[in-house]
């Protein structure tokens, strides 16, 4: 990044590590020039092994409930069918209506290939969601509920233990995506009796673009369901070439085809460095980013025509924030020229993601007050031309 | 790889490359850790740029045809439930009894999972298969068609364009798996009249391991096929976040969720080599590797037990040999340790891969040497044995 440039865009592309490189060389150098195919001896395991670290360290998993493959629309794809197999008179999914665009996309494409049905429940585009308008679209024949732990736009934070419970005091089990939480929010599966998780890991895991996603599957539930697409990573003793799929017992069984081994690896070295720091730091710091976005934007922005839209309560919100003013888009533009790299959300919000381990308090400041100063010139300029 | 060590398994992971490495640093610390999140713009059409760069150069594809993307089991599903979900009256998928293992669990995977019938037919393990053995497994039921271009254990190479025209006659689609083919033996899929094809690149393509695989969907197909996995990057302007999935035309509309960069960037220089050296070069070199390493095995192996399992003209044949041998599992490992790398693949075969680009001549003479003596001290122990 030039110098002077301020990133609020942590919570969708990370910035690499300094030891992600180190990681990649030593991995093109050692493992593969040098050791070549039998490195595989070592890979092989490396999926469940970067899961097991990934879960037990920043999920609240138990080991043999995460692994690490695919991105997380496969990832989605493969539990959401596993779960609605498994529950042949269940033939609702539900889905927050402001989930990630995706895993709409995901789902539908389900419906579309099945006798399944979709269906949505409102939420509050700024302060997110609340059970009763879940619980309204909960029935007998719901088999799956599938929702963001932090939404994508608000940043608002689900009550995940809650939830789960509601859900499944209907009969129904529950896949959440943490793609906007994990790494920054602390995340309790096991304590939250949750049964389904996937995640991506190019935001707060620093993994790089496209790095492969996550998958956690609860123990009790590994039996019980089968995903669909079964592959050579998912074979019991795959060397022996039997021409019948045998899965393997437990989580490896959700994964399909060769897992990337670069991948793996800069995920790992993500896990690594946030649980080095300590989830309850990392949170810490998230919080004090985000309270002091708000305090900065409530005294120099609101003036000017932005409306928090995200929960001000910082216990109800992950680690980026939403400004709605009525020409976000233009401005984001503008801001992003200057040098603050933040994202333009329809409908009209500037969202500001704001990563504990690279994001400054002078980042917040520098960033806000140069928005503030990009808005008053606009607003000028708006006044002059009518 | 140690000093004096010899490779017989770039068919199963080819070697890095020199620009690997540095194609990849650049991408760490320039446009991620530099450009962050506005290298999107370049890494958005990345997938379909090496897609095109791969089918132009290597698969006599044409522009749109081809996209990088996901690992080829999840491509293999992709295609297959595209195909028979386009022909409802045809509910059997044919799949030769030799083809790769988990190309077998893909396919059963979709029959669990619907109402569709896996039939297999029969291929001599030593010489490929015969047009008339499919034949008799064609039907007015059959929707799809799943062939290896080239078998992974004999290196047998099948006759493209004959055998997509026979499943032509019959009405069904043929899906080609190029895993064993890509990179070393000249495809050209639009002459074949080829349906679908996916294939991996950590093969001759030397993109790493578990770099991002391939698919080819013919373009006069495109319209009519629709994949199962619908993702954010099948989506029409992905960033306008519209929660209704309308995917964009073309081959676009077959990816899934985000693609790996990293892997994408790595299999676009495995490309760039095996183009610049030419196909024509590489068949050559690679017919004269397999020509040498059968003639010398007829010499120096025959007398010792071993027989070619492979076809004996070049010409049917890809870049790798087996060699069948009652002990083949032990020689496999003894010749290992002793530094020549090579696999040993059930039943009782060494299977040697003899990558054109990294491959010598040297490389073949001595590895079969040292395989002949290892295996007549092997015979001169178990005669002193009995």
């Amino acid at each position: 990044m030039e110098p002077g440039a301020i990133y609020f865009d942590g919570n969708s592309l990370g910035r690499p590590l300094r030891s992600t490189l180190e990681a990649l060389t030593d991995a093109i150098q050692q493992q593969w020039a040098q050791g070549l195919i039998r490195s595989w001896d070592r890979w092989r395991e490396l999926p469940l092994q970067v899961g097991d670290q990934l879960g037990q360290s920043l999920l609240g998993a138990c080991r043999g409930e995460v692994v690490v493959a695919d991105s997380t629309s496969v990832n989605l794809y493969k539990l959401a069918r596993a779960a609605t197999a498994a529950q042949p008179l269940r033939r609702v999914v539900v889905v927050e209506e402001d989930n990630f665009p995706s895993d709409h996309y995901v789902l539908q494409g389900m419906a579309a290939f099945s006798d399944l049905e979709v269906r949505t429940f409102p939420v509050d585009p700024d302060e997110g969601w609340h059970l009763q308008d879940l619980d309204k679209a909960l029935d007998e024949g719901v088999a799956l509920v599938c929702l963001s732990h932090v939404s994508y736009r608000s940043g608002a934070l689900a009550d995940m233990k809650g939830i789960t419970r509601a859900v499944h005091a209907r009969g129904g089990l529950v896949l959440w995506d943490l793609c906007h939480s994990v790494g920054v929010v602390p995340i309790d599966l096991t304590d939250a009796g949750a049964d389904l998780a996937v995640g991506c890991t190019y935001k707060y895991l620093n993994g790089g673009p496209g790095a492969p996603a996550f998958l956690y599957v609860r123990q009790e539930l590994q039996e019980r369901l089968r995903q669909p697409i079964w592959g050579w990573f998912g074979q019991q003793d795959q060397f022996e070439m039997a021409s019948t799929y045998r899965p393997v017992q437990g989580i490896g069984a959700f994964q399909a085809g060769t897992p990337s081994i670069l991948g793996a690896l800069a995920v790992a070295e993500g896990v690594r460095v946030v649980a080095e720091a300590g989830m309850p730091a990392v949170r810490e710091k998230s919080v004090a980013l985000t309270s002091y976005a708000v305090d900065l934007a409530e005294r120099w922005l609101e003036p000017l025509g932005f409306r928090l839209a995200s929960p001000r309560d910082p216990l109800r919100r992950g680690s980026h924030i939403s400004l709605h003013h009525p020409h976000a888009r233009h401005l984001t533009g503008v801001l992003i020229e200057d040098g603050v790299l933040a994202d333009y959300r329809a409908p009209e919000r500037i969202r500001l993601g704001l990563a504990p381990l690279t994001t400054s308090f002078c980042d917040v400041h520098d960033g806000l007050r140069r928005l503030g100063e990009l808005a008053s010139e606009h607003l000028r300029t708006s006044e002059a031309a009518t």
